[in-house]
């Protein structure tokens, strides 16, 4: 059997369709951030970075890697086992009574990751309801359809924040039925925002429990960082809240915060919690350094949201395509992958910034783009440097415009 | 509906079958490994650690601390992003360089842990397979049957570390199936080895592909520490070899190493990998340092053999009932849940010594046991402790001596 050819020609097939993914060897910088270094071809260059998920920059906030290298002194660098062996450090024990306190809950568990995270407790929540069926909105990130595939549960999927949809589909699962309603609060690759409101008025109503996925709103929105539910004073109407600690937070790690009985539950129920090991006691210290300060501080939320803006208007303004949305997510639309790729290629080539492509199955076919994340630290000055360079490529590839985007999305 | 108490009757009906944990809440001390501090109804004392899977110590050695340390001061504490977004960090680059050396294979790929390399990597391999049938250890970790499962296909069961029954299944299936053996080096709970030549032996002559969970050999055995299969000098032959971060190299995160086709297409088509956050730059720092130490300093793997062997000699003396075999895992028998836990108890609480009691499901019932993991740091004084401990608490609860539980085992 030639085993070895199965795997060439699946790596065929990728290159064919355009998408295997080549990725960038960088080297971030704590103390020039957004700069990092691009090795490549033997060379090292600077590139700004255009699309990190360290969405505020709290990565290389100096309480959040003293609080790191601290506790590295301090504890060691790992956790030593599972969190049942030795993994229930004082650092995990304090970062979880810190999420649960932001997401005004009275439990939080804390995972080595946000896919971890959602694959446990998706699994375990619905898993240990009788016959659930769990309804999921169809633009779920995939940890949470992989939770949901696990549970072994029957999964009706609405449409993309349609709530019409959604309460169809509650009302025909009947009063009977355990149900789950499955959502984000912010999708990252269009920057929409769900409706959590209308979504958990629909849970009450027709008797179901909510899980939201605040991934890409944690840290950012809230008066204390706690995501979207928050802002819109709905965050105890959401049965569990899911978050990361790796991109607004800063460092890595995922969690659940709700009811103590549901938590608990997943704790003792969950293999993908039990049988791996905990999250080292330095890489929690950082964490709980970055929910505390983004509890306190405003500062970082207003900076970013300004230079999303500020962002935002340079790219219109310029005749750039920007996919319109109310977030912090700059998807820039170009609708082709070759176009794509080679937009990017370019963007780090010719102008040292550094923007991946988004391409199927990350994105549907015909909507590929560059989705730009700026963070407090792209000032002025990066964002005009950054204008210009899209202007440029834009122009050299022939990319849709601003308008031939208007004309296309109208359709 | 009452869902609340679908997640009450959960946790009720573990504490009726006194499966409930209950985690100790411990402060690891870097400086004073293997103690730790307990916290405990508002008190802190200090504990002895007996379980942890920082096998050698080094998630304190002062080079992987220090790399941790130096690696967030220069980088920040976190990835910022997925490995295709900004996560192929200069440091994960060269972890990876570091394991596809240390395992003598052309190529390696990082996990932010054990359990998700595995949950990756075997449910890609397989599932890029025609048809594939996966035979896999009755004695398997969660992990690899998680893997096997999400993979979808078809799974048989061979007979722990039985070869003969395994050629059977493999002549069973025929030349022209696709075939993936699925074991570990060292299972952990009962410490014995596999038969690793032998297996592989077999998958060559019935035209299987090999893939070995190395995780609680990796960094223990061999000349450079790559594990049972190095020891062995069949390294060449396993296909694709697993291990983890977080045991013997002492911080986080899981790998596998093998043919560059096979490790890219597990990369390009994994969603686990592809959908999560990187490991963070000072992790991967800290894992390389301490893969590079252990690859070239023998002294900590002697010295562990030298304490495990003198562990092992003590409390036989002491007529403790060790269960035998030929690794550095030290399990001695208990054969109830709650007399395990009761042991466990009084070892913390009136000895200062931790080891948590391994009940059912992690073992079959009837086989409960105290998991023991000597550590170079383990010395005579301690061990004399230990033992002293063990003593008082068999007499204490009358638990089965080394003659009872030979009698037993004999059975
Ligand atoms: C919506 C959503 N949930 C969960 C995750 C996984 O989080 P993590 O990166 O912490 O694994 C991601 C992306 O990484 C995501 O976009
Ligand atoms: C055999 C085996 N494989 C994999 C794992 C998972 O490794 P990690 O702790 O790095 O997730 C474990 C234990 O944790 C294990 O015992």
């Amino acid at each position: 059997m030639r085993y070895r050819q199965f795997f060439d020609d699946a790596l065929t097939r990728l290159r064919d369709e355009r998408r295997y993914r080549v990725f960038a060897h960088l080297e971030r910088d704590a103390a020039r951030f957004p700069l990092a270094t691009w090795h490549h071809d033997g060379g090292a260059v600077d590139v700004t970075v255009w699309c990190s998920n360290d969405y505020l920059g709290m990565g290389r906030h100096p309480a959040v890697v003293g609080a790191m290298r601290e506790a590295a002194a301090r504890y060691g660098a790992g956790a030593g086992g599972t969190r049942n062996i030795s993994g229930t450090s004082h650092p995990v024990v304090g970062l979880e009574a810190e999420l649960a306190d932001l997401h005004g809950k009275p439990a939080a568990l804390a995972f080595t990751s946000g896919w971890i995270s959602n694959l446990a407790a998706i699994s375990t929540i619905a898993g240990l309801l009788p016959d659930a069926l769990i309804l999921s909105d169809a633009a779920n990130h995939n940890s949470m359809i992989e939770g949901i595939r696990r549970s072994g549960c029957e999964k009706q999927v609405f449409r993309h924040n349609d709530t019409e949809h959604l309460e169809e589909l509650l009302r025909a699962a009947g009063p009977e039925r355990a149900k789950l309603v499955v959502f984000e609060s912010l999708y990252s690759m269009d920057g929409d925002i769900a409706p959590i409101g209308r979504i958990t008025d629909l849970a009450r109503r027709h008797d179901a429990m909510t899980y939201c996925d605040e991934v890409h709103a944690v840290g950012l929105y809230g008066p204390r960082g706690a995501g979207i539910a928050e802002r819109d004073g709905v965050m105890a109407e959401v049965d569990v809240i899911e978050g990361t600690l790796a991109k607004g937070f800063g460092t890595l790690g995922g969690y659940i915060a709700g009811d103590t009985a549901v938590i608990d539950a997943v704790r003792s129920y969950a293999p993908s919690f039990i049988f791996t090991t905990a999250l080292p006691p330095a890489v929690a210290a950082a964490a709980s350094a970055a929910v505390r300060h983004l509890k306190a501080s405003g500062e970082e939320r207003a900076r970013h949201q300004a230079r999303v803006a500020d962002t935002k208007a340079a790219l219109l303004a310029a005749g750039i395509p920007v996919m319109a949305n109310r977030s912090h997510i700059v998807p820039v639309f170009v609708g082709d992958a070759e176009a794509c790729k080679a937009a990017s290629d370019r963007l780090l080539e010719r102008h040292r910034i550094y923007i991946q492509p988004i391409n199927y199955p990350t994105v549907a076919r015909g909507t590929e783009r560059l989705r730009i994340t700026p963070t407090p630290f792209h000032d002025a000055a990066r964002i005009a440097e950054l204008t210009e360079a899209l202007r440029e490529v834009w122009r050299a590839l022939d990319l849709p415009t601003a308008s031939r985007y208007a004309a296309i999305a109208a359709e």
